[in-house]
């Protein structure tokens, strides 16, 4: 992970490669202001005409608001605001009770709806923005924001797209900010998940490289360990097509 | 697919057994009134408590509504009705502009979303209703009809279904309409495709059955295999988990 050029190169190799296989037109992103997407801008806009969708709440922060704008000024990328508020209303009218939970993740798919309806009027590729450690731990909205046609990070772990950003020259102000899903008001993925992400990706990297159980134990605080086990058993399924019955 | 007492013991004993593993309560089933979602209805209702929501657009037609309704009634399933026309016209607002494609690919979305949030709240597994000919041609919404949990007739190709659902006691009603995703006013599957579920599966299944391209081409008319092939190179990419960037 030292050899940034060198991820930078297969990164938009793969983006450019893809796009040219499925004869699309360019990318549509969701935009949130947060490191992961602005890294998929920062590529995808290397690569072909891109387009940034910024879909907040009236919850959203708006200092993530103002980076996603700056970043797409930056990027020169076409960008439509789209204020979700009066999607999500209707479908806590029709759901009629609701969790920030269940909130949180009506809100990814209405931006997953609102992706692939753009990316279909415009030909687009939609471009995912999960990175390895949300994806590992099931962090996310399975048909929400895990959705997409194709993912450039969904290999690289969020403590190293830390340092990729400051390779890309993404602002600090983006880089700095604490990790959130901005899903509901104050949201933080390391208070949510009880662990920083150093902490979960150190541990995540030695279950990738195969290290024995034990050799993990020894190494690791039994809440963290447990936290991750757990997380992993029970989003598995996010990373894998539905079952289908066999009938043979 | 003669022994339909035998197809349905290993349906339900996939879906008892999906069910127990991931120690879930029950099913949530988006309940159309077509033959797909009411063999899903029916089999999932042998297996545990099943929830059907039944979500109609203003230009959904209404004899699937009563068709619907009569189904859970005779199954004695829960049902809620969501008509979901004051979700979609929010969507249209954002949008601006639509095809009659991309309101229905709207429409197939907004039902996932319905029907995750009720499998979220009354921890549940939405059980998909894609049958084998729609699958095989990608004819169905990605991350909208063809989203779900499990799917217990993903495997059925679309002409065994009809026999399977009267051998189901599933009303003629059902089984005798020309089969239509309902998307908009007068869609029918057959017409839209070009041909009829016989011509199309008679293919798929040689296609299944790994005959050569010369034993296909010599018993099929042009135009059909023209459409199926390019179907399936098209539409692929919805039957398994998109790209992501390989970095090492």
């Amino acid at each position: 992970m030292e050899n940034f050029k060198k991820l930078e190169e297969k990164l938009l190799d793969f983006l450019d490669s893809y796009l040219k296989l499925t004869k699309n037109a360019g990318f549509s992103i969701g935009v949130s202001g947060g490191l992961d997407s602005a890294v998929v801008a920062t590529l995808c806009s290397k690569v072909a005409k891109t387009y940034a969708l910024i879909m907040p709440t009236n919850s959203s922060n708006k200092a993530n608001l103002d980076d996603a704008l700056a970043l797409c000024d930056t990027l020169k990328v076409e960008r439509t605001i789209i204020n979700i508020q009066p999607i999500l209303d209707e479908f806590l009218k029709a759901t009629g009770d609701t969790t920030n939970l269940r909130r949180g993740n009506l809100s990814a798919r209405i931006r997953m709806t609102l992706l692939y309806d753009h990316s279909a009027k415009l030909k687009t590729l939609v471009a995912g923005t999960s990175n390895k450690s949300e994806r590992m731990l099931g962090y996310g909205t399975i048909y929400g924001d895990l959705a997409c046609a194709l993912n450039p990070i969904g290999e690289i772990y969020k403590s190293d797209l830390f340092e990729f950003a400051k390779y890309l020259g993404i602002s600090q102000n983006i880089i700095t900010k604490a990790p959130s899903a901005d899903l509901y008001e104050g949201q933080s993925d390391e208070l949510e998940i009880g662990f920083s992400y150093a902490q979960l990706d150190a541990v995540l990297k030695d279950i990738e490289n195969q290290k024995t159980k034990q050799e993990i134990e020894a190494k690791f605080d039994e809440k963290l360990l447990q936290t991750i086990f757990t997380r992993i058993e029970l989003n598995k399924f996010k990373l894998s097509m539905p079952p289908i019955a066999n009938i043979n």
